[in-house]
């Protein structure tokens, strides 16, 4: 196998060019898949015919499943009908499925249809199962065998099925009615004796995960136990399928994308290619939302428009009150949400994380409390009780924004709410409201002891 | 190999307690490493101390690997040293060296001086890269062959090096000089006939990392080519090292942890087990910074203290405006941060980048600023030029605010700066200062001219 370089990738486009099918298809052929996708994305609409031309379906199958959706769905367009059919037959089935399940109806029934009976029958079936679960994301693809092979006929099984299978390194062992009984890892029957039977040298207590289990959990699985795959199970306990670490690094990515997205209230906006009033349309609905949420600081400040009318010099500090109550709550957010991310919260665990973060925000906000009297009172000159009145406010908002930052997103997560309630933009919305009513009602009882 | 569960949780703790050490033995050593982790953490330190009396040092490095920093810390305590020092002779390079890298230099000596002289000289080698490199996150123990080897003396020398190596499905060739000239995966190495040669079957563009690359982008080589593990090589082409896949997921979860830190400026304060005052220890710096560069929007607002004197009614709408420009700048920067983790920008991708933005700013900053103008007109009822201010006010600030969300986190990348700096919380202050000098200027100028 070779990898891409400037070298050969000139090699290779002068081969297509000239025409030169013999050459072009050795270089081509020789490359690591993951290069021959990256050099067939450098190619213009003429030099991909000339691909589809002089590569098998079964050979294109290999470059088809490395494409980005978007892609496909160009590529899809560019190819006659048997061709695709033949090339979806020789797909892994989740590669098929996730194509064939994105796009419309109608076009993924017409190459269902077409399809080898088999291939065609596990592709629906991994369509049935729910988005981010177990059975979405596994493959059909795996080694199967029985509890009395030895290993000296697994091992000759294994040079025969080692082409196909997407991963050759565990061996799953099954009864006759192909309930999973046992696992081996290839590891394990290098150094077996070759006359030993599966079933004295398989581990009997299997990890398996079922079908419906939602896939971040599956990918916890894979990361605890250093696994390199692990067995998707039905109801009855039959092997329907094998969760790879590869997929299973590509959803990590995905649910980190996912909290990102969350976590600013981005809704899915945080792909790179949608066009302007495609992020605009995704992102509008929560800020209007927000819009009208803020509207009711203007509220709050208006019904102290009394207050205000006295003493104008309170609207000076508005922007530093309501905004360090949205950092501090930011903050207490992120940690919340990521930590939700990494592990299962008990009880405890949320009533000792609640009192963290209440404990850092009393310590923040006396730092900052005392710093920002100070300061104000020596900028402000004329006004001692000025100073008091932001820094105590400050002190109390820094308090409440810190709760309520570690409280909203475990109640979102405690109720399975919208996640995206429990972003940055909604929690300093609402310290704003909180932060400002704590802010004008000092203010107003203190100023009129005055 | 077993896995935990309530049933043999119970028997195992039983046997401990009863002092029955063949029982407990046989089924501790049978469940997964993991499980042994996980029953590990379960015992209180009497229990502890049988464990450490009743396994060999050997039996007791998987589990300790497989404990987190905090918790090897207290263990290491409870070990004779003779025992310590045998136990990390035990356990994957990659693995020592973590844990002696974080602890007390004098300490960590005291360690390596009584290991074997092979390990030892290991994990020094290991100590001395930079955190965050391949070579920090290395491990030693591979399978190594020559090119001049036959695939039966392979298997052969496999069934003995495979329970030290971390892994087996990768076998890397190296020549005279220990450089790396090929590599085989296990799959090759079944299927081909007994009697070929390495040098027949063997991979010859090899894709390897030097040492001193950054951690994540040899994540990224691994997610990209779906390898297992890849090379590490240093600056003559020695093999020195691999990097396994599991290593790998660990890389990508820290990474993801940090920039979640790095968006909310929270600085590792996201380990959930710190206590209060370590966690405003790393936050407190970045706030009062924030703080101060909050006072601005105080200076903005008091220098515009006659407009704000004669319409105070102005002063109600600041949340208003710098909440929405702050929420639509997290917004920005969450895209940006996250694309920029998941792939490389080139010029190219940063024009057409800051053009979605820019044009989703305009989209947002005319829906939101036609409807505020339209509310505000409504509610406050008597000024009617008020209503095209906060409007008018609000656009500009909307698309000023994506501007700032999206190119501060693009130059803090080009210049390698602290990631901090491009967290919510900046980008929420930067945008306050911003927004209330465009509010404030557009309503003087507007307000004068009546």
């Amino acid at each position: 196998m070779v990898y891409l370089n400037e070298h050969n990738i000139a090699k290779i486009l002068k081969a297509i060019d000239n025409n030169e099918i013999l050459i072009w298809r050795e270089l081509f052929l020789d490359l690591h898949p993951t290069d021959q996708v990256n050099l067939f994305e450098m190619l213009d609409p003429e030099q991909r015919q000339i691909i589809y031309k002089n590569l098998s379906s079964e050979e294109f199958a290999e470059i088809f499943q490395g494409l980005e959706f978007k892609e496909q769905k160009e590529v899809l367009i560019e190819l006659e009908h048997p061709y695709a059919v033949d090339m979806f037959n020789n797909m892994y089935s989740d590669d098929a499925a996730d194509f064939l399940g994105e796009i419309d109806d109608l076009t993924a029934k017409k190459f269902l249809e077409h399809m080898d009976d088999e291939e065609s029958q596990d592709i629906q079936e991994l369509l049935e199962y729910p988005d981010e679960t177990a059975g979405a994301i596994m493959t059909t693809e795996y080694v199967a065998v029985t509890a009395n092979e030895t290993v000296a006929e697994v091992l000759k099984k294994l040079r025969q099925e080692a082409p196909d299978a997407e991963t050759i390194y565990y061996l799953y062992v099954i009864d006759n009615e192909e309930k999973l009984v046992g696992v081996i890892s290839l590891r394990d029957l290098i150094v077996a004796n070759l006359d030993e039977r599966i079933k004295e040298i398989m581990n009997v207590n299997t990890i398996s995960v079922s079908v419906l289990k939602d896939q971040e959990e599956v990918a916890n699985v894979i990361k605890d136990y250093n696994f390199l795959a692990v067995p998707v199970v039905d109801s009855l306990g039959v092997l329907v399928g094998i969760v790879t670490v590869d997929d299973v690094m590509d959803v990590m990515e995905d649910e980190t994308t996912e909290d990102f997205g969350d976590m600013s209230a981005v809704r899915g906006a945080v792909d790179l290619d949608m066009i302007s009033s495609e992020a605009a349309k995704r992102r509008l609905p929560w800020l209007i939302l927000l819009l009208f949420i803020g509207m009711i600081t203007a509220g709050i400040i208006g019904s102290f428009e009394a207050t205000l009318g006295k003493f104008t010099i309170l609207a000076v500090f508005i922007p530093l009150i309501t905004g360090m109550g949205g950092n501090i709550g930011t903050q207490s957010l992120a940690v919340v949400v990521r930590g939700l991310a990494l592990e299962k919260f008990d009880r405890k665990r949320v009533i000792s994380l609640i009192k963290r973060e209440l404990g850092t925000g009393v310590i923040i906000g006396l730092g900052c409390g005392v710093l920002v009297s100070i300061i104000s009172q020596v900028v402000t000159g004329s006004h001692p009780v000025l100073g008091f009145i932001v820094g105590f406010s400050l002190f109390c908002v820094l308090v409440v924004s810190t709760l309520i930052g570690t409280l909203v997103p475990l109640i979102i997560h405690h109720f399975n709410l919208d996640p995206a309630v429990a972003s940055g933009p909604f929690i300093t919305t609402i310290n704003d409201i909180v932060g400002l009513t704590i802010y004008f009602t000092i203010a107003t009882m203190l100023l009129n002891y005055l």
